[in-house]
Order: C-alpha cells, then structure tokens, then sequence
C-alpha cells in the first residue's frame, strides 16, 4: 500500500465543518491581539488502532506555519487508552478551529481500523475483505475503506477506498444480477463471457436454490473455470452455519472441484469468525460489513498543556507535556 | 426547518462509491442487452427514525428516466423493523450501480435521527444540542448534525450542518479560550466585549475552579449580562452529578442570578439524561455528543421483487410487491 | 378416546420389576403373622396432569382382596404439588409390593401428559402429533404416546400408542423413502399411488432442494391432491424459521396452493411454538419429539398414613388421613 | 457381569412399535418393487456412554439378510457427539421399519448409562446403588437399571434389573415395614431373624427418631450384627447434611460401632456427591434414584449415505459413508 | 414503653469518646476567640427508623447553654435518605466535639431498629423477641435490646436491654441447662418446679431428640402446664423448615395439645420469616439474633449550615437551613 | 503496643448484660443443687481475625474458682471457620451466665479487626488509620478502635481507641473548623499556630475550593511546613478518583511540594484501595471509617462438649472434647 494523497475539503479548511465556539474563539483572541504559541496534546479514550494520521498532516501541513512542531505516532501503530498520539506546538490561531475536524479524523478512522483489526486477529491468517460500503454514508466510504485496510483487511469492496488503500477492489456479483438473469449459473456463465480473465469467477449460490445443490450446478457449468462461492445465506434460511460450510466443501470435494474456493458473507463479524474457525469449517475468506462500518468511533480529547512555554492544564489533567517515547516528530 | 439542498457528490454519480460488483453487473447487462424494468424494495434492520431521503431523492431525480416510480416513506417518519420505506420501479441500469449509495446514505443517516430521538424523547422537552461533530469524519459532519436536527435537536454545534438543517448554530466557549486567556471571568468578558449582542453569554465553568465557586465569580463579573453556565466536569473529577446541578442552581438562587441557566455536557447520553430529571436537577439544556455522532447505522437491505412484472424474489424474501399504505408516490 | 385396555404385565405381577426390599418385607412379615389393614397415600414432587391411573387400577383390581378401598383423582386430571391422588386402604400384604410399580407408572405417564399439555396449551389450538417414538425405548412407546394423547396431543406416530389411545396413527413420509426413491416429486407420487385415499398427501419437503423451490415443485407435481408440506430443516441449515413458514406459505399461495397445509417439525418445543406463534408464522401443525418422550418423570411418593386405623407417619410427614375433597372412590 | 439375554418383543418385530411411515414407506418400496443395499449411520446428538447395543444387535441378527453388514461401538463405550455409533449396510426393507426401535433403544439405553456415570465419576470410588425403580415405567424398570450398571453402578434394587446385569439385586428396608412393626429396632431384629444370613443388615433409621439417636439404638441392639445405616432424612427435615454424616460416623465410633457402614439416600446426584465428597463426610454408599432413572434420553439420528454403493445424503448430511477407526464390524 | 433514662457517661463528655480533631479544633478556636453560634444539620446516608434520639438529646441538655435551639425528628420516627433528622443552633464550642458522639449513638441505634422494623413488617403481627445479645458487646447490649423495641420487637433477651426499654425480659432455656441436666423433659421439669408461675414454660425440644417426637414428651410430661415449644434446629440438621412447624403443630394437636405454642429460632431473619409465613408455617412467634444485633449502622452526617446567621456550606451542600416541615422544637 | 488493661463492668459481672435464661438456668441448677464441672468450647461461623479474647480472659480471672482451665487462641490469631478458639473447663455456675458476655465481645470485636485486616491486606503496605467512631455508639468507641488497630490499622481518631491500643490518635482538621474560620488556609495557619510541633499540620481541602487548586494555596501559604492534605472530595462532586490524586500528586511535585504527602477518605473499603492501588496513585494513607466500624460481627457458638468427664454434645455436635492443637492454656 503507497502513501495515499489526501485531499483537504475547503469546508474544512474554511472552518465550515468546525464546532462554532472554535471560531468565535479565534475571534476573541484576534479583537484581544492574543496568539500565544501552545503545545497541544491528543489522545484517545479507549485502546485501538491508530489510524487517520496521514489525513491530519494532510490538514496540518497546510495550516500550520514555518517553526511549528508535531509529533505524533504512525498510522496503523497500536494506542493505549489515554496514551498522547499527537502533540502539536505552534501558534494557537493558526490550527485552533480545526480542533473539531483533527480528532474527528482520528475518531472514526481508528474506530474503524480497530474493528478491522479485530476481525483479521479472529481470522488468524484468513483473508477478509470489507463488505460495509453499503451501510455507511456515501462521502465517508473512502477513508472508511482505507481504513478497513490499515487495520488489516486484505481489499475492499469500494472503487474509492481501494484507490485510497492503494489495493484492487474486490467483489463477486450481486443478487440483482442473478436476479435479473433469472437464473445463478447463467448469471455466472455471463461473467465468464464479458469480464477480464484476471477478475476471479466467483458465484453467489443462495439466490434460487440451496447452496450446495447450486454450487454444484455451478461448477459443472463453467467447466474448470470458476474460483469460488460465496455463501449469504440469509437469516430467514438460519444464517450460514459451520456445517453448511463443510458440506459445501465436502460435496464440492467429491465431485472433484477441490480448486473451487468458498467465501462467506453475511453478519460477520469476530464472535462469527470464531464460530467458524472454532467448527473447523474450512472458510477461505470472509466478507466483513458493517462490523467493520458501524464501529462506533473513538473518541479523541486535545488539551492545552503549555502556553507560551508554561505548563497549564485544565482541572483534571496534568499541567506540562506530558511524556511519550514512542511520539516521533513529523513536522 | 426549511428544505435543504443536497448536492449529489461526482464520486458518487459515476459509482466509484459503489461496491465494484454492481459496476460489473451493469457491464455484464449491457453486454448482454439486458435492461428490464425492475421494482426495487428498501426496508431497515431494525426499527427507528427514517432520515436520508432527501439526499436519496436528489439522486434518484438525477439517475431515473421519465417513467420511472418511486414510492417512499417522509424524511424524519418513524419506521419499523423490515418496513418497505422505498421503492424503485424502473429501468434496472439506471440504477442498479447507485444500490450501495442509496442505503448507505439511509444507514448512515437513520441511525444519527434515531440516536437523537432517544435523547430528545428521555429530555422531554429540555432543549438538546447535537455537540458531536468532534466526534466524527468531517466529511460527514453536515449531514450527521442535519439528521440530529430531524431526530428533534434543537440545534447542533458546526457550522455545516446548521446551515444545512436550517437553524442557528450554537456553542458557548471552548476550554482553549479559558486557558489562553487564563482566567474564566476574563475569558467570558472577553466574549462578552467582542460577540454581537444576539449570541447568548454561556460560560465555562470547569477549568480552572470549582463549578460552583466559578460560577458565581462569573455571574458578578458581567453584572447581568451572563445568559447560562456550562458543567462539563470531566471523569477524572466525577462528572456532572445531579447534586452538583441542584448545588449550583442554589447558590445562584441565593445570590439573585435566578436568570442563570444550567447547562450539562459531556458523556451525556440517554441513560445520563434520565438521570438527571429522575433526581430532579434543574438542567436547562443538554449538549450531546458521541451518543448521536457515534451511533451506529441502521443496515437497510434492497431486494428486487419484480422484473418486467413477473414477482420474484430471492430465497428468503416474499416474491412480488409488499403492499405498505404508509408509501407515498413522490416521483 | 375410549377406556384402553391395559394389561398387568406378568413381571410386574410376579413382583420382578418391584424394589427388592418390598419382597423382603413382605416374606418377614409374613414370618411374624402382620398383615394389618393400612391407609397408603400417593402424592407427586411437582404440580402436573395425572397419567397412568388406568394403568395403575388395572392392577389393584388384580391386587387388592374385597372390601378394600381406593380413592382417586382420574386419569388427565390436573394435580398440585404434594397433592394427594391415589389413596388404598388394604391389608398390606396385598399391596405392599406394588409401590415401586404403582409410583413408576405415575412418574412416567404424569411426565410424559405434563410436557404434552405444555406444548397444546403453547399452540393454542394448533394441532400436535406426539413425534417421539424414536427417541424412547420400544417398551414403553405405547404408554408414552398414550399419555400424549392425554395430555391434549391429537395424534401419535406409533401405532401401539395410537391403539391405546383410540386415535388414528400419523405421519408423513420418512426422508429414507425420498433418499431411495432419489427425488422427492416422485416419492410423493409414488405415495399417492399406493396409499388408500383416506391418508392425507404430506409431503416432506427439505430433503435435496431449498424448501420452498421443493414445495411448489412437489405441488405442481401433485396437481391438487397434495394435502401439505413438511418442514423440517435441520439444524445444519439452520432449523425451520418463522420466516421460511411465511414463504413457503406465500409461494404456495402466489401459485394457487391454498390449500396446501404447512407443518413444521424438528426440536420442537413449548418454546419454539410461542416463538412461532409469536412471529405469526401459519403453521398448520406441529410434531413434536424429545420434549414430550424425553420429559423428566414426575416423582411420586407412596407414605403410610394408618395401620389399623391408627395415625400414624414418618417424621416429616402428619399422621393419619390428609383431606382431599377432590379424591373419588374407584373401589 | 455375564452377557445378558434380550429377548425381542413380538410388538417391535411386528413393527407396532414403528413410527407408521415407516410401514408405509416400506408398503410403497414393495409396490415399486425397490429394495436397494443402502447405509445407514446411526449417531447421538450429545456425548456421553453408549448403551443399548446388546439389545440392538438382539433385534438386527433376526432382522438383517445373510450379507448385511454391521459395524459398531460396543456396549459401554465412550462416544462423542455426532460420532457415528452404528453403521448398517443391507437391503433397505429389511431393516428398514425399525429404525424407531434401534434408536429408541440406543436413546433411553444410553440416557441412563450416562447419568449413572456422571454419578459413578462423582464418587471416585464410592459404591453407587440404583434406586431409581421407583420412578421409571415397570417395562422399563430392568433395562434401566442394566444400563445403570453399564454405567458403573455397583448393583440396582430391582430384581429384573439385577438379573439382566448379572449382579446381586440391593436393598435396605423399605420405611413401609418399619411403620407397620412400629419400631426401628423391632424391625430390624425381624429383618435379622429372617433373612438369610448373606443379606447385609442396613436399618433404615430416620423413620421415628433423630438419625444419630436411632443409629446407636439399633446398633445397640443388633449387638454387632449390624451391617449398615442408612440415612434418608426428607427435606421437611433439611436432607441428610454431611455434618450429619460425620456426627453419625462419630457418634458410632464413640461407642466402639467402627463397622457399621453410613449409607446416604434421597435426591442424590452428582452435585450433592460432590458436596459430601467435598465436605469429607464419611459416606460409604449413595442410593440414586432419580437422577439415573429420570435421565433425558440421548436422542439418535439415524442417515442414509448409500444407496446401492452410490453415496448420497439428504440437505446437511455428507454424502457417503463416515469414516470412523473405532467401528468394528459385529455382523 | 414509659420513657427511658439514658446517662451520659462521663468518657462522651469529656471527649475521650471523640475524634481527636474535634477536640484540636476546640483548642484552636479558643486560641482565636472564635465562638460563633453556629447551625449544625444531621442527615442519614439511607432510609430507615429514627433511633437514638433520646440519648442524644440526654447530651444536648447537658451541653447547651441557655438559648440554644435544637429541633428534632422523634424516636422511632420514620426518616428518608438525607432528610434533616436534627437542627442544633449554638455556641459552636458548646458541642463542637460531641459531633462524633451524637451521629455514633444515632448511626448504631438507628441501624439496629431499622434492622428490627423489617422483621417486624415480615411478621405481620407474629410476635417477634430479640435474641442478639450473645452477638454484641456486652457495652451496647442495653441500647441494641433498646433499640430493638423501638423497632417493633415485643420483647428481648437481655435484663440490661428490657430494663431500658421498659418490657419483661424474655427467654426459654439455654441448651446448656438440658446437657447439664441430662434429659428435656427433666430439666423441663426442673424449670417448672422452680420459677415463678408467671414465667411460661417454654422447653427447647432440639437437644437430644428429633424435635416432633421431643415435643410430645414434654409436653405428656408437664400435663397441662407447658406454654411452648422452641424449634432451634442447627444447620447440621437442615434448620428448622416450615414442614417441621406444621407437622409439629399436627401431632401436638392430634394428641389434644392445641394450646402449646411454637416458637422458632436460629438464623432467623425477614426472608426467613418471609418463607415461613409464605409456607403458612403455624409459628407462634420468632426469635431474631444477629439480623438485629448484627445490623449495619446507618451512617449519619452533620454539617454546618449558617455561622452567625450567614448561610453556608462546604462543597457538595447548599448553604442555608434545609427547609422540613417534619422537625419539631425538642430545646 | 503494650498489654491493655480491660476493666469488667459491673453490669456483666452481674449478669445484667445476659440473657435472661442463663441466669434462670443458674437458680434451677443452684436449686436442684447441680454444679458439675463442665467444658465448654467456643468457635466462630466464619473465618477471621481473632480479637477480644483479652477482655474474655479479664472477665474469666474474675469468675473462674481456682483448678479451672482455659485453652485458647491469642489476641490477632487468625482463626477458621468453626475452629475452636477458646475452652472452659471449670464448674457450670461459675461461668455459665457468662456466656453472653464472652462471645458477644469475640463476636464484635472480630468483626471490626477482620474488617480491618482486609483493608490492610489490600493497602499492602500504605498506613491506614481508623475514622470509624463517628459510625459506632460511644460504648464501643474504644473497644471498635482497639480492635482495629489489633486488625493492622497504624492508628485510630478516638482519643480512648488509642489509649487502649497503646497508640498516638490520630486526625486532621474538621470541616467545622474550616467552616466557622471562613477559609482553608486561614484554618490550617491557625492550626499551625497552636498545635504542638509534633502534631502532623494535615490540611483538608475540598471545602471551598477544587482540591488541587486548594493543595497549592495551602502549601505555599505554609512555607513548607504543610505535612499533608486530606482529600474526602464527596460523592456530590464524584467522591475521590485515582486521577484526582495523581493531578494533586503532579501539582504540588510542579511546585516543589515533593514532601507534602497525599490522603484520602471518604467511603474507603477494600475494592475502593485496591481501585487506588490498581490505578498507580501515588496515595500516602487511607483513613477507613465504616467498613470497619460498621462490620458485621463474627457470630460465636458455644456448647457443652463434656459433663463431669463424659463426652456429650446436642445434636449435630460431636461429643468430647474437639481436638486442636493450635489451643495454649492461658489460665
């Protein structure tokens, strides 16, 4: 994965998306002729993945002027609750109002990193690809899926976030297709007509039939030629179980597609991944939605610790910069 | 609150939002000739507040050809678990790639108002003020506190989303302001010199001293002019308690500032909520943050349930239309 | 469901299926010339229907000498806990023996009507047919479903406890005949070839195809004369949902099989059928297995309360006659 | 313990005892002239002691053909769930019918082996007696207490049941004798005077007085033919305690009654086993009544997985035959 | 109850009682001239019944100098969480060091008669003794037996604790007197030979024989004069059950003794006699130790409230007097 | 701490604090003229700490004749559950009504040294000091603070605690003395100007003022002769958090006050150190008042195990005497 370009809204440099106290603050300060340098400090309120750091210095390298200092740990690096991620030391009126978007950034980029994360530990080697494009809002499925991917996914289901991520898009074929098509393996055989010989043929099995009968149809149909299933068994039918799994394997097994890979999807997330693996069904990759996509964010806190070289705190924190080895300096 | 005007993002128009699979099923159709007119069904996971149709129909007006039929649920109605709130009949190609746009704006959206009715519904009729853009991705700031704003918030703290939900955005003073000016009684009279004279005086009281002490420095300090104070106490000094609300609203009392509100923040949430009216504190408005930013989306499937008239469905699912009276014809 | 006829089996009768120290009390006290007239009353650890006192009088009829009493709540009555239901005032050596028998058929009929009734008063009018015969040791299969029957079950599947319980034996058709027949279309026209025209056409539909493709084709294939389908899905695919009835249930209709009945089985229990009922799925029967043929024996206790027509008891129990208004004499 | 003699009921060879659709499925074969070899695998929904083998086989050798294959765990084997237990390759209608009866054996048979092992582990070494005969159906009466010696009890109270299992039947005396002689000690002196000298002289002694008062007055007067106690205080007085136990063993020992064993009855199960055990109250025996004789069957699924060499297997099964080292072949 | 009279000792008012920073801040202030007088308010940390009262009130009148005002809730009166039981004006060194005394006596009385007032509500007019001497130290058994009363309690064990609560003293026979005398109905007998006729004779029937069949031999033996019997099974015997009380009750009255009472004890606290009443166990009366003598203080604290007429308060409290209607001028 | 002198109160050698009935059984024995030698032996229903055994022993020098024997634990033995921890052989009258007495004082005064233990236990190591007095009746003041103390508290508040335990008491300032003098710092230079130089200056400062903004302007004001602050932050502002501690800890470390030590109070028990220590802050001492004070005493048992020589017991004891070696003879 290359270093991503991470565009800076103008909404967010123009303040738009900031809290409003943020600037009437630097407003404040600008009639009072006020601008100390501060050191501020950035930390979050549960362990996870750090992630979103790459967009924050996007933002601060714009804002930020000659002499100012960050340090900071890596994307992707390992936080503890409440450990300092970030330290900036610089004039207050120059990043003040974008408080709000900075531990925002951080906020629900590692929220979904840690959830990523989470799934591709239960996995143990397992690949999983994020499925939860559909369940998040349109303007975020980028960084979403970029995030997904610092957190360990092996690709995405977005164009967006693959570019981000710096990976291929993955994805199989949607229920409208067969759908429409009217039938699972004509669906396939169509696939296997028109798309790319690199894009693996991958069928979606639970549409008309059950999912064993159907992936032998399937594979009998294209001949040598098809990668994998995916099982989606919806809840109505009982979910995908371990056992379907390995009946799936075994029938596929005898008939002697032993290449033909089987994918599972469908409410998956670290308790699910755990089932299968506990069950021993032999799962070759998983489609992960919106445990990756809902991940609550983690909540971020900046504090002033130093201004104009004075140790000051609010109550409840400690006045002073507060020590971290692991922060190197980025800025 | 008056209509807003969603602008359909390119990235979204050309589908790079899209999951990929959709992309392909469209190249596939085309290959074959394939365009019938399908009906698409829309229904939630669980139960809540509908938000998001507004942005969903500025993409609908875009893609669909004249002919085309949408029949939906209103902006803000409650919804219930598996309830048709959308469907689509027309041209499946015209649409089919915009399947992930559509509930992911749905998803996203629904879960922000729904976060915020359970705020609004606990507060029974206490003002509440969505506080939570620091809490998420910029890029979906505006649209989280526009759908708070439909969950019945009063209004929200960023600038976007105010002028997007069409109300007046509100805040009083950041902890930044205090500690560069390093006093609360200056800082506020600093506020009060600068701000025009429509923008309430709501000071911070937790930085540098005791709520209750502060409080009553600063309510002398502006002879009057003080509008409310705000308790965002933090953890590490027991968070607001309701004996705190009552201790400061009396010793306001006593010192004649009956005019004074109380305001509380910080980890406020439904549960919170009630419990600060179950023990009776006087708390004049709430400001809430990461209960609504960080909620989590309601999943909204799509299914088609008819191709050129013919009923059809998916294994699972009910083949044909699922008649619902509430769905209005709005295309 | 006239009076059964049971049998005394010559092993009970001959004291071989008795506790041995009831025989070697009877040998000392015939050694010592006792034989006093006694009162012996009969109560159960736990509230239940009443099941095998048929049996049980059949053998104090053998038993008893004349003039002795025996007063009785009947057969399928509720009882209460510690209630007393059986009382027999005899010379002991003419009974003294039968306690282990007269208390085991009690426990196990009592437990097998109790969990029955548990399940018809959960299906609220939905027919049950007792299913368990398979899971029960043959010996005992007609008395279990005879107790099923008195417990609110409108059939069986054992002939013998048909027999006993003067109803018409049940069933559809094992998935062995489908298995050897190799298709489940043919199989249920091979059935309606052969079986007499009174058997109801029930066809058991999970046996090579997803359920609802089997129903409709299996239907079709019938032309009219298929009476209803059988879901029993196993667990491995996720067992039979509420949802998959209403399916099943909307095909069938959307293709003019009204009539066509739908009948779930498969670890059913008291449970599972509110659960059904509870998400209205039309479910026209249910069979049930384990719960009914696996229910834990009622525990019945068999104290001496007089010994020529002094009180008399153990310690922990009152001495002499306990009242019971609701006993009726039966000898 | 020699090997038993199970004599097959006329009623199960008759089929009577059959799930009905099984006798049609085997009318229907007939009429369409079908009688493949199939196989058929038998396995138990949960672990536990495998019993009801000697039965089975009893019934399979009058059943099957010359040729037919049998291939199984033996009597008293540990198995684990889902673990195939029994396979049977042979035409299909000459087993076929009784595929309720071999599995109803296996389930109750194997049911009771495997509480009466839970109690036998309990114990560690402890002798366990089945007392159970009580609460279980007298036609049942001797293969429940057969399988409760398969499952590691040192002897049963039923006659029937001794004799099955080749061991000497056990009892104490029954609180019926004791009431109706008046008199603890009265009672056992008759007991002594009467029964032949090999039978172990337990008194029951909580019939009239305290259980540690009585055991010294019946030891008294058995001057030193006293074998054992036996305490089963009802729960109207608290159940035999383990501080119970000690003072008896103590009291006893006081007065130089080191012999006398200390036996405990009345709702023993494993737990409070291991609360004596755990207490270190000297017990010398349990009685288990209900616990065994109440024991939920092990419910057996019975599969098709050949037909005529083809391998085959209904939705959720694995076509062909279950490899499994531990099966040998028995026919 | 006629009123009690409580002696200060002279350790309370000298100090010694106190804690030490009390009598630091006494020496301080005297030091600085600072005498102010002062209102102090008392309040319970939870609800419960008013005890102590009187004997504070002892220590105020002889603390207080003339002027002073003290207003009061009374003894035994109900009191919620933080209700203002106590209101002292005064000189601030005139009782500035009893403050730890005042809420002590308060605290442990209060605790014990909230204690006694739940089983005295249990009880619903069962007559309850207070047996909990034996768990207190001997310096508080007065007050506990005292306070006792006060909660509802007809009667206590202890001379001490009867004489200030102005009732008899209440009392059976201690086992000890039966071991010594060797016999129950001896020393019952002896009991009946030498005390006063007024005293009831209760015998304690658990000593040496099963408490139905001791019952009955008393009561032969004191023909006509016993009052009662107390059930006092130990734990090692399963403690006295509710089926002990009945049957008890059932065989003195089936042998014509209807008139001797059943009293019970050990253990006993508001479940127990919950589950006795419950159980429609015939109990004459409940002897309760240590769920009174036992029973958790109930903190109180005290806090200042004006200084010469000027509200004020620590952190945490609203300055001023705490408006309760409840309060009554006691001085 | 030197051997404290325990006087015995008249009204226990009069018997007054009995129970009535010992003193009953004492005229019955003394009228029937019985007074054999007895042993008595004593153990606890739960394991602790043992305490009070020396003002057992002082009472039974009082009461015992020449020739008897006692056997016991010693003061601050830990003891377990049902071991004998002290035995009596002496003639019944001499001691017989004494038994109220000796395990009341066992029972309270190894209920507080157990409680105590365990938050010494907990602290591993960090003084705790004894706050309780306010919480317990000034009877027992001295007695709850000597036993804490023999439970490993360093010191106590109450003037005649420490007297007793042979310890200086120990204390900081009232919050009525911060109160009436109108300023923290005001108080706490009184304080300094009048106590001795060997009396610790501890300022308590969450009176007025936030507590770490307080500590400051005590310390500076002191000019280094501040030994400490007292935080007792109440449950109105969040009570006391590790984070609270460790922010004053860092403050005054920031101002040069390395020296002033840190300590708490404030519902301090157990969970709540360990929740301290757990967290790292960095606290110097806990005063600990109702997990002590208000301890559930240790319930006592004693019973007759001998009458002149001859092993007896009640039921559900052992006769004789109990063997444990752990027994010294002290008289």
């Amino acid at each position: 994965m290359e270093q991503p370009l991470f565009d800076v809204q103008p909404s967010v440099l123009s303040g738009e998306t900031s809290d409003i106290y943020f600037l009437r603050a630097r407003d404040i300060l600008q009639a009072e002729g006020l601008d100390p340098v501060v050191a501020m400090e950035v930390f979050p309120s549960r362990a996870g993945l750090l992630c979103g750091m790459r967009e924050t210095m996007a933002l601060l390298e714009k804002a930020l002027p000659h002499g100012s200092e960050v340090w900071a740990l890596s994307e992707g690096d390992r936080m503890q609750r409440k450990e300092v991620v970030l330290r900036i030391r610089a004039p207050y009126q120059s990043f003040g109002i974008y408080e709000t978007a900075i531990i925002g950034v951080l906020a629900h980029c590692s929220g979904w990193a840690t959830a990523a994360a989470e799934c591709t530990e239960a996995a143990g080697g397992i690949p999983i690809v994020s499925f939860g494009a559909r369940h998040a809002h349109p303007a975020v499925v980028g960084v979403m899926d970029y995030s997904a991917v610092v957190g360990g996914c092996q690709s995405c289901s977005s164009v967006i976030g693959a570019r981000l991520a710096g990976v291929s898009p993955s994805g199989t074929m949607p229920h409208a297709l067969i759908l429409v098509m009217g039938d699972t393996a004509g669906a396939t055989l169509a696939f296997d007509r028109h798309m790319p010989p690199d894009i693996p043929r991958v069928s979606l099995v639970d549409t008309f039939r059950d999912e064993a009968e159907e992936s032998l149809i399937v594979a009998r149909a294209l001949e040598g030629r098809l990668s994998g299933v995916r099982l989606d068994t919806p809840a109505e039918r009982g979910r995908v179980t371990a056992e379907l799994v390995k009946e799936v394997r075994a029938r596929l097994d005898l008939e002697g597609f032993k290449d033909v890979k089987v994918f599972v999807s469908g409410g998956i997330d670290p308790e699910r991944i755990r089932y299968f693996i506990g069950n021993e069904a032999p799962v070759d990759g998983f489609g992960v939605g919106s445990h990756i996509s809902g991940a609550r964010p983690i909540d971020f806190t900046a504090d002033l610790h130093e201004v104009e070289g004075r140790p000051i705190a609010k109550r409840g924190r400690v006045p002073g910069i507060t020590p971290n080895p692991r922060l190197r300096r980025v800025l």
